[in-house]
């Protein structure tokens, strides 16, 4: 199928799925959805291809308690974390491809320049040997007590680090994605014309044993996935969505500064300046860093709502060659 | 990819993961999955093109209890049943897909063979004026009390029934599947040598409603969304995989008759005289009776662990054009 323009990987935040305030509710999640999906709907009409990825950090903690409830009330074996992301990977990539899907065919574009909308569940290559196993950092799910934090360690191998808000909570490591297993299967529907939903919350992290692969206990950053994405569907945008216009340079300070256009080697200094937070603003700078930096022309994070001003330079954070 | 045979649908049910005395664990339904997943490496090694759905009905019970709880003690909003059910295809489709890719490499078919293996997530197009809907009939996730049931009924427009067993339990209807949404994407990968596992669960089901798809509070049979989906990729074979050795007449009585061989008309006659459970062996011989009346070959109803003897017509019930 043709296409005017090329590649883009759009990749949405919490917020294409939950606006403050919401309760989480069936009807808050597709509302949601409908306004993100708007998104891809006019990159389409403008010409492009396009791949999406999203985050699901509050849906794998829903998961997380729900199971976790399941366990104390009903005795029902909790699945893994690899199994989690999953089950949200078929959760969230159900509501967009419905949502995009029905915008598409509204607006005259399906099946005329799109041929489908299609989920792929997306298992994420990582390192077993990363150094993020040996230091787990990432609070997932429920609080509990010290004892029962202690149980649940000793009964399925846990880890848990007293959160800051009190209480204890499970930690799981973050490694850094490789390569999404799926990535041929994804590359040729997006060929095709197909719109590919893939790598839910940076993909389901998997290591590589003895030629076999094996889901971890873990979760992977959705941003640097999705650059891992689009470098190798050879993408000529990654454009990453959420809820901060720009990267800013001493971000909540006085001399707070907002980044328009930034060349990877001035991000780079930035970046190892410390200037963004960690799991935040951090991930997504690095993932733009290292899109260009792969060969990609422009890497752009931007308010949801701005997505297309930041595609005509109008809004948003430029990560660019040099 | 050339194939020396044709293109087979496998439809797993719910013994591919869990088998008789299990708990349910996260180590049973890898066991039982790389057990499932022998057979689809053979029919690989044999030269098929396999396509693979699956049930899920233990699955979306799980979560529908997870849910109860969730709302119950931490006051989540639970999903609907057609977002659970999309959550069952990445639970089991993540699982079935690592199995076999780790089966096909170590055999040494991956890449050789198969191009990759994976999940789609699948919409399943119901009509919205079946006649499923104005009698909803399956039960589903936990027992209540009148008095819960009565409320839970209120708040979220559910339906309830009396179970036999005691207290209440939900009821949704079981309409008839016209299509997965998704088909031609499932079409073209299994075509460039993809093994796609989809319709999970008989698929999400969607009505279309002003040119819109809308998901709704219903299951769907898996085996006749297994004929749905045989059918339009034009298989050779479908091959239902389940706990049972044969199709019987009679069955369960003194002069029980297993059916080795018999034609779609023959079939249909013992349908039509009650001689298959409905629910539970009814739906596999009427999704074999119709595949063959829409053009199939062959449909097989087989044990699990039969399938390779049951495709050389050692085994199983076989239903043929006549």
């Amino acid at each position: 199928m043709m296409s005017a323009r090329g590649l883009i990987v759009v990749a949405f935040g919490g917020n294409a799925f939950q606006s403050k305030g919401d309760k989480g509710t069936v009807e808050d999640y597709w509302r949601n959805a409908y306004i993100a999906t708007e998104i891809i709907v006019k990159l389409v009409e403008e010409g492009y291809r396009v791949v999406v990825t999203h985050g699901n950090g509050p849906q794998v903690g829903i998961i997380a308690e729900w199971m976790a409830l399941g366990l104390k009330e009903k005795n029902i074996p909790p699945m893994s974390l690899d199994i989690a992301g999953a089950m949200t990977q078929g959760w969230l990539g159900y509501i967009l491809q419905q949502a995009i899907y029905n915008k598409l065919r509204e607006r005259g574009l399906f099946p005329s320049r799109v041929r489908g909308v299609v989920t792929i569940v997306t298992q994420t290559l990582v390192r077993g040997d990363d150094p993020a196993f040996r230091d787990p950092t990432k609070y997932i799910g429920p609080w509990y007590s010290k004892e029962e934090a202690e149980k649940l360690a000793r009964e399925f191998n846990w880890s848990f680090k007293p959160d800051p808000r009190g209480g204890y909570r499970r930690v799981v490591p973050s490694p850094d994605p490789i390569m999404q297993v799926e990535i041929n299967a994804i590359r040729e529907l997006a060929e095709e014309g197909y719109i590919v939903i893939c790598g839910g919350g940076g993909g389901i992290p998997v290591v590589e044993e003895n030629g076999k692969l094996r889901g971890v206990e873990a979760v992977i950053d959705k941003d640097l996935d999705a650059e891992r994405l689009a470098t190798a569907l050879r993408a000529d945008t990654l454009l990453i969505l959420t809820d901060i216009d720009y990267a800013y340079l001493n971000y909540g300070s006085e001399n707070a500064k907002k980044l328009t256009v930034v060349t990877a080697t001035e991000a780079l200094k930035h970046y190892e300046e410390g200037h963004f937070k960690p799991g935040s603003m951090g991930p997504k700078v690095l993932a733009g860093i290292r899109f260009v930096q792969n060969g990609g022309k422009l890497a752009i994070i931007a308010h949801l709502s701005k997505a297309l001003e930041a595609l005509r330079g109008e809004s948003g954070t430029r990560i660019v060659p040099g």
